[in-house]
């Protein structure tokens, strides 16, 4: 199993803390030592970064520890890999442009019979059963919109599609579009939302403490997804397996009712 | 203008000398301030390194300066701005999948009516140009190919492409599918290949030399290809204008016979 972590915020913001704790996951205190993956939507595009070292160990990712990208969405993953082997193609995220918009994927479970979902326009370029399920999720939004929906159409079919993925194995999914970030819960993902009246947090998996008021204004809204929750004085709240969460600015948003 | 730089080698080499030069001219020798952009196609995957902030300044350049990847092809540009304004999404290079392959296009240059060249599947995210060109590139292979054809095909494809936008503007345009690199030319673009006896070289835009003896074997082969020569004491080749290259692991290819 891997491990997700994703942000949304408001303003621009950065997600060294939650990195920290996740990057020890990464062969230190976690298993999860088979490369890792970082995807920020910033003002004015998406940017990338990827290795396939452990993150604990990994230059790259300890450059990013101390240099402070401010994003408004952040998508990232540490592998522990089941199928395919490690390697660049195989690390998460996943990237794909469709209606002119850079989507990122991350998969966190596993899915043996992925090929039972088959390909149109979209190919994986690795050999995880996470890549094939990205290119099923884009090509069936490319059948469905022949251009970008409004965001609650595009949601209620990733779910729907999510639910076929959920019942052919494990599939905890963040996805975005850069505009909205979706959480899809297949068996554990928690999110926790931070605004005023900010207070202090510990990370679980280090011993770093951090006041969120002295590093935020009064107007910040910023809701961290993960697999277990990262902070150990906080209330995180866990996703329903079969359920899944949109985050909007920062703020989790109610959906419509499902049919 | 922008500048550009390639290498392709027939073992994993690292582009640190190079990139050293180039550097140099985003924001300190050259005008090229306006962010940068490299893509390594390494052995299992692509990994990709971003910044708005110009090169000379940019603290993420600086890092991969000193950390050493090796890489069988490197596609890197340095943006001058003309269409678009300065922002991630219009960094180069661009990437996009096709045939489960991902593809990466650097350009220099300047194609003022480039709408003229229609788009399909592929649709550019930003606002360049050289976006454009490259979704309207990628949208004629998937026209032409429904597989990844002999690398022969898709070249010849994209060479009468080429001449098409060179009519237009000017467009000397890097393209790689990770196995071969293509560089066409349309006003300005240099390579050399070296390989053994391997000698010493000097970078043209810093006092910097390098004895490749020290740094590589007997069999090692490596072509750069790059706007200007980047060195000053090797003898560099001029692409002709409306012609193009191709390097398959480190060797210049000779081309079929064009009708």
């Amino acid at each position: 199993m891997c491990e997700l972590l994703a942000m949304s915020a408001n303003v621009p913001t950065d997600i060294c803390f939650s990195f920290t704790g996740l990057l020890r996951r990464g062969g230190a205190t976690g298993p999860h030592k088979d490369g890792w993956g970082l995807v920020f939507y910033e003002t004015g595009g998406v940017r990338e970064f990827k290795d396939h070292l452990p993150s604990s160990e990994s230059p790259i990712a300890k450059f990013l520890q101390e240099y402070s990208i401010k994003s408004h969405i952040v998508i990232s993953h540490i592998r522990q890999a089941n199928v395919g082997k490690v390697s660049l193609a195989n690390t998460h995220p996943f990237q794909r442009e469709l209606w002119g918009k850079q989507w990122t994927f991350a998969h966190n479970g596993q899915v043996n019979d992925f090929k039972q979902f088959p390909l149109s326009r979209f190919q994986p370029v690795g050999s995880t059963d996470s890549e094939h399920l990205f290119c099923w999720l884009m090509g069936q939004l490319d059948k469905q919109f022949s251009s970008a929906p409004p965001m609650e159409q595009w949601q209620k079919l990733i779910h729907e599609c999510c639910l076929q993925i959920h019942k052919a194995g494990i599939a905890n999914i963040l996805l975005s579009d850069g505009d909205a970030l979706f959480a899809f819960c297949s068996s554990k993902l928690s999110w926790i939302t931070r605004k005023a009246p900010f207070g202090t947090a510990r990370l679980a998996d280090t011993d770093v403490t951090i006041d969120f008021s002295r590093v935020t204004s009064v107007d910040d809204v910023v809701s961290v997804i993960a697999t277990e929750p990262l902070t150990i004085d906080e209330t995180w709240h866990a996703i329903p397996p079969g359920e899944y969460c949109v985050f909007v600015d920062g703020k989790f948003m109610d959906k419509p009712a499902q049919s």
